[in-house]
């Protein structure tokens, strides 16, 4: 059927350019210049060359082990890799566009080097179950490092807590006022939050420390390979169920983006208190100069910036999150070229994680707590109101009957401007008869703060308790 | 100072009304319609009504356990909560707008049915912790349900891929035709997806199961509870370690619709892949009548609505996910209201999910395998090219000569329109003087799929292998 | 080719039952009962009836028209569609799962009450092109109500921002106090951003109003329709161009969520400000009893809870966002049933933000600005360091030069926990000896204030300008 | 008050090096260097360098005209800024990372080039109206740009639907073939969504192009400045009306972002039936090899690898938007550093969109279709049942009777395995004695295309006409 189709363009002398891609057997034209720019990942995926060449040494040990390779083969290819990523740590490697992603680089590198031994190095294994590997591998050192960078944060927040054990300050709900805390119990809920966030990171390497390799492009090979080998020399502590999934699975990317994202959802919201407590209007901490920036026109302006930049990369890693989900959703079996998409965000969401956690705990030693005002604010805006409505249960009261009768009282002093221990005995008294004069010791930030006094709560002797156990566990 | 502000309107016999709100003592007038309507969250949160009384009974024993209550007192409460619990059961619970939430419908009911004694349950407790303890149970209890539920997908996978092990039908790759591999061995490749799902969703719940209760408003309590013994009668494993943390923490919340997001992204790949398979251009199954709908103009149509359904859902719970995240990003501690809100990305996820499980479970072990297409597809598209490679690379080739010799005859037969297969051995010893006769077997989908035949590989031998671990593991 | 394959379920009887579905005739058998549940929408798209009756009239009376309907079946149906209209407004209406979808429920219900006719509604249209039609309509109508509460909450700020022109308070960046502002100035900020939201949604509408009936299955029809005139008794502009993408293209509905978002994020900037003026470490101002409520433990909490609650729906608005372009993302031409999911985030959306509209602007003509404490923080921080600034440039000093001068100012004065103000004459002319006596009027918050005197600034005959110019436009 | 807090570290020597910070009076330390690293935008934030330069002169300008500057002084400004430009331009600027952003490099150079007079171009301005200034004007280079490219492309659509208006093809809904369509009229289809992509952003465009320069930090300035002089030199059409709003602003890059997120689902739906379409079992086109690419292990891949990465980008450009959605909900008013994460998402967006626009209509024009297969398909899976169904409308069945017996119809030749144009005239009768001899006619795809002849339906001359409309109109 003869029809007025565009003409196939791209000359016949295109196809012998066509061979520089290793995959150009059947190609008629080179890849258009446009495409080229367009497909190509080596820009973004050389960052992987660690992984790639410690994933192809030990695939070639292997093969070299089962006789696919001849012994010399074998180490030829393993000394010409390990040539190379000297090479590329000192710079001195030429990365090409032309050969599309890292993995090409490196296999037409070492086939330069050491001739045709280099063009048996991919034999059983595919682009997609050793991209798979590499990140994996990517993924798995990331780990390792963010769990570094969380216990080093846990201990500077385990450190701010013991000294701030005993200052009182504000604890608020809504915004508002609500009782007296410890600022070191305060330091404590923020350490428990990275304590999840380390867990749930080591959940997700437990889960994908598996080798994928050996699924080649998806349904395995034809060699005789010894996958386990290839995993021990790794450090995976399995080897994937099924070939298929291996080339397909990213899951261990948007679980380990979904824990950094919560990760980051808890440093904002330390910023965000950071932020609030740094106001002149809080005045609750300084944060040393060092750490803050300027205004271009407004010569007083010290700002906290690293909070505030904090608070702002949050939204970037979600992005990175949301990304990934979109990416994988309604991809059919099995490697599909989308995937390609796949290592940004992971890269840019280990990065934005890891500076924030190093600028943290180089920052909080520094902080300055304003123990005065911490204080001061902790008496205002009747914070021990609780505490008088418990004395009133004590005494007998249910407690919403308590509850009620306190709240008349606060309407009663806010009327007058004045605070609960400002009201004389016989003012109280109008609320409930219960009240005597000993209750004056409970409406101090002091008296509240030390009547906490359980697992978990917020008196000083608990937060000591908290610190000990936590070191415990260490 | 005066100022000519607005009134403060609301007359002062409004505040009579207002103590109907079991928090109104300080309130000079009652809450606007408006709020009431906008603020309340009893329409949706009386879901929680099961882990309410379990939480409150559990709470009055400990207090009654310690002294707080007289022994009378306790058990009147747990008695009243159990009477409550029945009408809700029975639908003969009036739930009211005016009362806010399930904690205060609840907890009005009770000192309605027992007097007094209902308004000491309050003691030592908040709703903040209250509300805490009771979705920490609900995230649990949905947990138990859905790992329930992919198990029972799971065993419908096992029998599917034991049933169709020695189906051949296509693999793809960029929904080009890669290499034949068992329906049977794709089928475990979606079971892979879910077992970690499971895994995933009881690392959650190991991080979740500890009791939030007793950490009261935001700073503990002054009454000396037993946080222990409410734990073990909740089934927690242990009690939260801090008090500031417990009341604003919804990590729990979060990575739950992290793992339900990934589930579904999984569901959705599934439903990709049964949509595409049940399109007449590909024809590899039919589902049966009862799970598809028809057009309401197109008299034939018979369309696959469920796994439709299911891949469009997938945005749903994505974007519970997200909203759970947005909420809790940038909230200062201790309890905020936005928190009202995290509930129905929660419930909706869960439900979601659920309902997706189900109803793939129900409909999976009767879908029909059209074989004949399958292996029809999978002859073409030169499927075995890269079974010629590695023939040749057995014969002494470098794989990249290999590949290239045999990119080469594939350009060669699409010229001619034919398979690889089709050619004589005369055509195909042009591109390498290596071919011998015994090539053909090799260029079958039999003989490629038998040929992959390691761990993790293809094979019928290595599927059937896989399933065997799968029931030894369960 | 014979094979072990489910038995096709379903007996035989079941197909007679069938046929309640409106599309059975092909079907063997009747719907799963879990797959009827799980596919039913119409829960939730019943919310579309006048819409869908609303179209169904219009559509009748175009098939009159052409004749492909006589005149008096056109007549029956919409009469017929009347007064189904009146039966659903009065709740008399019976909705029924197994009819799944508003449109069958209400089409089923025709036929029922007038007969034949009834069975002739559906010529020359789909459900596709329905379903689009009703939800432009819908959309429509939703941008029509938040145009008008947009505006009514505008005309709120205009007032507020007049009352409060002339109050002084501090303009704050990175949350440190920065200059002075007027209230109303800030009053002002606020309008700008709904005023923009208001020009995208009408923006939204426009691009929406187009007609998509007549576009049927996906293809168009073969009935001589009259699409202008169905256009024209709907209030559409025009007809669509393409019948492909009139049943496939929901941008509508994302373009209207992303606007919404948008709208979102501006209350929650607002209401992140109204929770921080309400702390009382600000004290800004007072909203009224009856927008707050109330904590069942703290017997003295005023809670914000009205911005807390809009904060906290901004998550869910933005879920929603996301769940439609994850939905529409990936889905071939033309309609699938992935889109069923579309509505139930555009219904959220609609509501959540009309709500938050509405109880914002009933809450902000009671808000009580604390003038004495904004014009006390106002003094604080430095805030008019940059006045002293420009007023040395305006003596000669390069800007930079003078940025420098005030820096070291702004630290000795810190070092002597005074302000600038509060510096002696000498000891200012440390800094820079271009200072003179008239400096200190430069130095007060309203003499900054009122320098700030051009289009756009804080200046409170600038906000007056602005007030009248708003007034004009309007 | 007395208290053992960290030393106040920094020797007083580091207070000299932090003079080089342009806001360095008031800081008795240095920038730390990880703070330094953590907080510098210069590496990104340079690409604004244009943008930039003419804002700065449009304002030396501007401050010239009004006097604050000498004439010489302005010149001199705009003189050094244009060489500075140039050498940016060659790759001649030294960026440094102490210096922060793009602003205080170019101010910094400026002054090291002219001397005093580059001190005084920050007069009354601050870097809040400086970059919010810049991104406006590289918005709308943006939309420009991306406003072209779809021009392009949509005209590449037009070419090719007026190359394939008679190819007949099957129309899909559900993935199930549904009824013939015009190729042609699908790809005007893929028009449609791009003209709305185009008239989103222009309105975009509209709404952003106002000048906010002149809002200084937040509250305008003292200088008598000219704002819409410096308006009307860089092309804005208005000034902003509120300096608080200006400087807090950033809905343009949000709008941008969701007009970008929207363009990228179209050309994921696109890439996805190109994918689908290039899959040897639907083989409807034929992709050239210059727009494929390889695979590393299967020599015979052609992999459609342009539409999949365009698929997988989606993801990102999502991601961009929730990112920015994320960063603006909840700051209060006005500047936050946070505000530094909002160009890189916008970057990206803007980057990712333009090169899969580019390549795109690099790529469709040499689309071969594969005329025979398409027809072919189109005969299929009982496309034309509706076309029966209408028939016996036009013989007076009412619609839902015809559709019934149309459905039974078409199950008993699914039952026999052939299609509805291979049941003989008697069999046809069975189902209604309506049917006569001319039905065969309207069984074909062509006769059924050609039947739906109405504006906007699929009908070759309708396809015609609707390019005609479109030439007509651009």
């Amino acid at each position: 059927m003869s029809q007025p189709n565009p003409p196939q363009s791209g000359p016949a002398a295109a196809a012998a350019e066509s061979n520089r891609k290793l995959w150009g057997g059947r190609f008629a034209e080179s890849t258009d210049q446009l495409v080229e720019a367009f497909t190509e990942s080596v820009s973004f995926d050389r960052r992987l060359w660690r992984q790639d060449i410690a994933g192809s040494q030990a695939h070639a040990r292997m093969l070299a082990g089962v006789g696919v390779l001849a012994a010399a083969e074998g180490e030829a290819i393993v000394a010409g890799l390990q040539a190379i990523g000297e090479d590329i740590a000192a710079g001195r490697f030429q990365w090409q566009q032309a050969l599309e992603d890292v993995h090409m680089n490196i296999e037409s590198a070492l086939t330069a080097r050491i001739g045709d031994a280099g063009k048996k190095l991919h034999t059983g294994r595919s682009r997609n179950d050793q991209v798979a590997t590499d990140l994996r591998l990517y993924t798995r050192d990331a780990i390792d490092e963010l769990a570094d960078l969380l216990d080093a944060l846990a201990e500077v927040l385990l450190q701010l807590a013991e000294r701030e054990a005993d200052t009182v300050m504000p604890g608020f709900t809504h915004l508002q006022i609500a009782q007296p805390v410890s600022f070191g119990h305060h330091m404590l809920a923020w350490r428990e939050m990275i304590v999840r966030d380390r867990a749930r990171l080591l959940d997700a390497r437990k889960r994908l420390n598996q080798l994928p390799l050996g699924s080649a492009a998806l349904a395995g090979t034809v060699y005789p390979i010894d996958r386990a080998y290839v995993a021990q020399q790794l450090g995976f502590e399995a080897v994937t169920e099924n070939s298929l999934d291996s080339v397909s699975d990213r899951d261990f990317a948007v679980e380990f983006c979904a824990a950094c994202s919560l990760l980051m959802v808890h440093l904002s919201r330390w910023s965000e208190e950071l932020i609030l407590w740094s106001s002149p209007l809080f005045g609750f901490v300084k944060l040393p100069d060092r750490f803050c920036t300027g205004s271009s026109i407004m010569p007083q302006k010290k700002n906290p910036d690293v909070p505030e930049l904090v608070r702002g990369k949050t939204g970037r890693v979600i992005g990175d999150l949301q990304a990934l989900l979109v990416l994988m959703k309604g991809q059919p079996l099995a490697y599909n070229r989308d995937n390609q998409e796949d290592k940004q965000p992971l890269f840019d969401a280990h990065d934005t994680v890891a500076a924030s956690l190093r600028v943290f705990a180089a920052m909080l030693p520094s902080l300055q707590v304003e123990r005065a005002a911490c204080r001061a604010a902790a008496a205002k805006g009747f914070s021990t109101a609780t505490d008088l409505a418990d004395y009133l249960v004590n005494r007998g009261l249910p407690f919403r009957d308590a509850h009620h009768a306190v709240g008349s009282a606060v309407a009663y002093a806010a009327g007058k401007s004045c605070d609960l221990a400002d009201l004389t005995l016989d003012e109280l008294r109008r609320f409930s008869p219960l009240v005597e004069a000993d209750v004056y010791e409970r409406l101090t930030p002091e008296g509240s703060l030390g009547a906490r006094n359980h697992f978990g709560a917020t008196a000083p002797q608990q937060v000591r308790a908290a610190i000990a156990r936590a070191r415990n566990r260490a």
